[in-house]
Parts: C-alpha cells; sequence; structure tokens
C-alpha cells in the first residue's frame, strides 16, 4: 500500500527512549517515518548485542508499529505502511573494543551509525569532556577507513574539535554530528563551533539539532521561536542541506540512565556531564516538543522563522534520507577522499 | 552474465578446511558453487565472531574466488559469476551461550546451519557419544521454534538418535544430517540407523553422504565403486530427493585441530574420538577423493551405479540448493509442524 500525502518525511536522528508500546504508537502519531536510536554508550560486544536482542523482541512484538531499518529505502517503505523504521546506532566505540573486524561484524548487524568518542578519550579520538585533544588515534585512523569501506557513519556529536574536524578530513565518506546544536547560540561544551559546522557543510555531512535542554538556550524554557530562528541562522552560514533533526530524546528514562549514559564504568564517583550536583537527573522537554508526537510544532515554527515548505521538508527529513541512501551501502577500499568529495556535492 | 554449461550445480553440505587461497582455487577447478563451511566446533559468541572476522578478510582479500552466501540465489549468482559460495555452520550450539536471542543474531551474522550437539551432551540435546540419550531439552524445544522462525537449519550430524528423531518431529521445518553415512554399510558411531534416514526423507529434510574415511567402509581405502552402491542402496530406502554430499574434508589441518574439534575445553585429557591412541591425527583421503577437484569423480561413480544424468544432478548439488532456496527465510511463528510437512512435499 502507498499513501498520497503531501507531509514531508520526518526523520530524527537520535534518540534514547526507555522503549516501550506507549512511545511506538506516539512515533505513529507523529507520523515519525525513522529514527536513529542509540543502543550502545558503553556496552562491549557481548553487552551491546544484549540491547540488540530486546529490540528484536520488539519487532516480533509489534510489526505493525516500527521494524528494523538497514537501508534509505526502509524509510520509503516505513511511510508506505504506517510505520516507523529503527536504526541502530551507538554513541561511543566500546562494542568494537580493540578490535577493527568488529567494524564489519556491527554493520552486518544492522549497526548504521557510531561515535568515535563519548565525552572521554577513547581507543580512537578524544571526547568534548577532556582537557587535551590528542585528535585521531592509530587505531581510529585505521577505524575511519574501515567505517567508509562497509558503510558505518561516522558521528562526532560527543567529540571533541580538533578530533572532529580531523575526523572529517581524514574520512573518505561525509561525517556527522547527530545531535547537537551550534556554540554561538548556546555555549555548551557538547554545542559545536562555526569551524566544525562548516566542515560538515563542505564534506556533504549531516548536522542533526537537538532538542535536549542542556543544548538549547535557557534550556527546558528555550521558545519554539529561539530554535527555529537559531536554525535559520544556522543556514545561512551551511546552506539548508546539511541540516536535520536529531531530537535527543531521552524520553521515560530513571535518572539511574543518566548515571549509566555519563559515567559508564570509568570512574567510582559521580559525573554529572551536563548536569550539576542540583540538577543530576534528566531535564524536563520544552514544551513544544514532549516527545515523537510534536514534530509537526517545529514545522509550524520553521515556516514562520522563514523557511519555505520545500525546505522545511528537506531539514524535517528529506536530507537525512539523501544522507541514508548515500552512507549505508559498501563502497570500494580504493575510493580516495577526493573522489568522494566531488560525487557527494 | 551467465553460463550456459550444462553441468549439474557441485554444492558440498560440509567441509572445515585449513583454508587458503590454494584451497579457494581449487574449489573453482571443481567447480564447486556452494560449500557449507563450519565456523564453530566449541567456540562461544565471542569466539566464533572472532572466526567469521578471519572469513571476512578472506572475502575482502579473494572476491574473484569466494563471497559469502546467504541464499539459494547466492548459488546461482556463485555460477554464474564463477565463484564459490560460503555458507556458514556450527558443529555445536556453544556460539549461542545460553541465550536464545542470539539464534537471530547468528542469522543475521550469515550462519545458515547450527548442530544440537556435537559428540556430548549439549544445552540443547544429546551427542552420539553419551552413553544416555535423554532427548532434547527443554532449551532445545524453544531454540528449535525460534531456528524454525529465522531460518536456521538444524543440523543433527553428531547427535544421538533419540534427540535425533525427536528433532525432525519437534521442528517445523526440514532437519538435516550433512555429514553422516548410514550404519547398515558401515556401523561407525556417528553413521545413522534406518529410521534417521526415513524421519529426513518423510520430512523433506536431507542427507549429506561423508567422505571423511571414519564413516567409510574400509576408512581410507574405500573404493569409489563401494561408496556409489552404498548411495544406490540409500536412494532405495529414502529416494533420491533428500541426498546430497557433506564431504566432510578437512584439508590441510594440522593435527592439533581434530583434538579441538574433539576434545574442546570439556576435558583435560584427550578424547581420541573417531581416531584412536595408534592413530589419533586426521586419517587420509581416499585417492578418488582427494579435495574440491575431484567431485567429478564421485559423478562418473554415481552413473556407474546406475543413477540417471539427472539423479547424479540432484545428489551432487540441486537438492542442497531445492533445500537452501525453503529453509534460509524467514517463516511466521504461527507455522505448524503438519503445514510445513505438508508443503514441504
Amino acid at each position: 500500500m502507498s499513501t498520497t500525502t503531501t507531509r514531508p518525511y520526518r526523520i530524527d536522528g537520535l534518540q534514547f527512549n526507555n522503549w516501550s508500546e506507549k512511545i511506538f504508537r506516539q512515533m505513529r502519531k507523529g507520523e515519525v517515518d525513522a529514527v536513529h536510536v542509540t543502543i550502545a554508550y558503553h556496552e562491549n560486544l557481548r553487552e551491546m548485542i544484549h540491547v540488540m536482542e530486546k529490540w528484536n523482541r520488539r519487532f516480533e512484538r509489534f510489526p505493525e508499529l516500527i521494524f528494523h531499518g538497514r537501508t534509505g529505502d526502509d524509510v520509503r517503505l516505513a511511510r508506505d505502511t504506517g510505520r516507523t523504521a529503527i536504526f541502530f546506532g551507538f554513541q561511543n566505540p566500546s562494542p568494537i573494543e580493540d578490535d577493527i573486524g568488529l567494524v564489519e561484524i556491527v554493520h552486518t548487524l544492522g549497526v548504521r551509525f557510531m561515535q568515535l568518542t563519548y565525552n572521554n578519550q577513547s581507543l580512537l579520538a578524544t571526547g568534548c569532556y577532556e582537557s587535551e585533544d590528542s585528535g585521531i588515534t592509530r587505531m581510529g585512523r585505521e577505524v575511519i577507513k574501515e567505517m567508509n569501506r562497509v558503510g558505518l557513519v561516522i558521528d562526532m556529536s560527543h567529540s571533541s574539535q580538533r578530533s572532529t574536524l580531523q575526523a572529517a578530513e581524514l574520512s573518505g565518506r561525509p561525517i556527522v554530528v547527530s545531535h547537537a546544536n551550534p556554540a554561538a547560540w548556546e555555549p555548551a561544551r557538547r554545542n559545536k563551533s562555526e569551524a566544525v559546522l562548516r566542515a560538515l557543510s563542505e564534506s556533504g555531512g549531516m548536522f542533526g539539532f537537538s532538542l535536549y535542554p542542556h543544548h538549547l538556550k535557557n534550556k527546558s524554557d528555550c521558545t519554539l521561536e529561539s530554535f527555529c530562528t537559531m536554525v535559520a541562522r544556522t543556514a545561512e552560514i551551511t546552506g539548508v542541506n546539511c541540516l536535520g533533526i536529531g531530537s535527543d530524546l531521552c524520553q521515560d528514562q530513571p535518572d539511574s540512565v543518566v548515571d549509566w549514559m555519563r559515567a559508564g564504568r570509568y570512574t567510582k564517583g559521580v559525573d554529572f556531564g551536563e548536569g550539576s550536583r542540583t540538577q543530576p537527573g534528566f531535564p524536563a522537554m520544552p514544551v513544544w516538543f514532549r516527545d515523537n508526537r510534536d514534530f509537526a510544532n517545529i514545522e509550524i515554527g520553521l515556516r514562520s522563522a522563514g523557511f519555505s515548505l520545500q525546505e522545511v521538508g528537506l531539514i524535517m527529513g528529506e536530507n537525512w534520507l539523501r544522507f541514508f541512501d548515500e552512507s549505508f551501502g559498501q563502497k570500494s577500499a580504493t575510493t580516495t577522499k577526493s573522489d568522494e568529495i566531488t560525487s557527494a556535492k
């Protein structure tokens, strides 16, 4: 079956919810065609596979609501069949352990995004909370080539700036920051400089705007107008074709989960991350983006901020869809970066 | 591209070689379209994945000779492109550990066969070297259903008889003995009774004839005529449609490998398995089946034993190909055994 609706594709570049039938039904109510979901923060291979098994049980239990997405065409299939395609990603390279052979293994298992770091130094690169950014490591250079070969997208959302710019430079295929905002609007440590925005734009990469309050001006009180005006200012720098949404929605999670996200197993103490001792837990979402039902509000806000209908469609999903089409398949190992950049434009 | 040759498909239902370019070139010289290769004897999930990584490197290095096969159509692709499709299988359920969720995970990774036991008792069933055969376990019943659902074939080559007959009965899809011979011809412990042969035949399953000397009459001195006459006698019992080759070729392996195959980690001592204290290592192959170059000899032998050209084609590969077509895809969990047996005929 196919639908004749002219609504734009809706693709969210990152969510990490406490998954339930309720949330899958909210995705359908919000007509969300595809979501990149995090399946690992600090898990090793075996632990990540256990998370994947839980997803397989959800796919088995709710086949009328969700399925495992692997290609851009799966987003079209999701829209045509009234479901949401779930794309897997890691926020840390911990599931590949110290073994480059696991890059192809996890891609075969359907993983499509991997951050090279999550806040701290990893085996591959430097996270945004380290005081020294030593850039892409020896193993990082090898893993970037292998990720390019198999079609596993490099995500630098939680990486520091030098590592991010080096990754964009070293990678033979476009990279992403799936969930963050421009630091010029809100100087959070996780938000990105104009240099990073330009590097993504110039290499055919993608930038997903975050709705996570710690990345917003005035946090939970951020207005839709302020957010959409910020998107418009960003488009003046980058053009509209590299922009999407990466909401970073962490719905229904107990605060114990944010402890795991921030501290993993690296410390016996507490890491408040973007929070603080007085506000250690998950912040409240803005009233205009409670959950998956509210993507239409962003579309209205973007129109008010001056974007055309077509531009709104690009930002809400069509840019991600084009990127999915180009990024998830295998590519010859002999493709050079310069070939790649040319063909991406 | 496609070829116009009329030679029958050649599919081998089991090999476990010390893999090398030499062997892959012998496969091409022997015009072998597909081989089911063992990637685990006693490995846990992580260890099995490491073996899979080594295969990925071989696929990357020799793309003109081999590729990873997942469907019956991949056998046709192999023939049309002059390559050999490699299908993965386990001789033991050790890679799924104690976790039913790993059945779908390993199928997603491209595994297509799994023995429920290897000689000893497993979590699922009883091996052929145990003195007591307690049949399919509680977990075994659950795993059989899950293997049926995802399209992972049950292989009972190293299982004991009661477990084998129960597996055929419990399974909603046809099962196999990928590599063994009839016990009536050679009473080796691994060879199978007429009851097992009939159960496979009646349920649409497959039986692969072994060329491993411990399964042959007169072992390494077995004649081609004796082997092919045995195939003809078997066909009188089972019909020809459930018969194939499962050579059990273990080429170029050091004897240390047969120790691992037999003893794994279950004993600190030595298990001579089908060998003996005086002949602990791999036996020499029959002169008429040295390696992958010699499948044509078997075709000649089968013709001499009275099989028609068409029947030879079925035994050498077309039966396996039909079985691959029917067995590797997902099937509704609600399919009942009786539906299945009907549709398989």
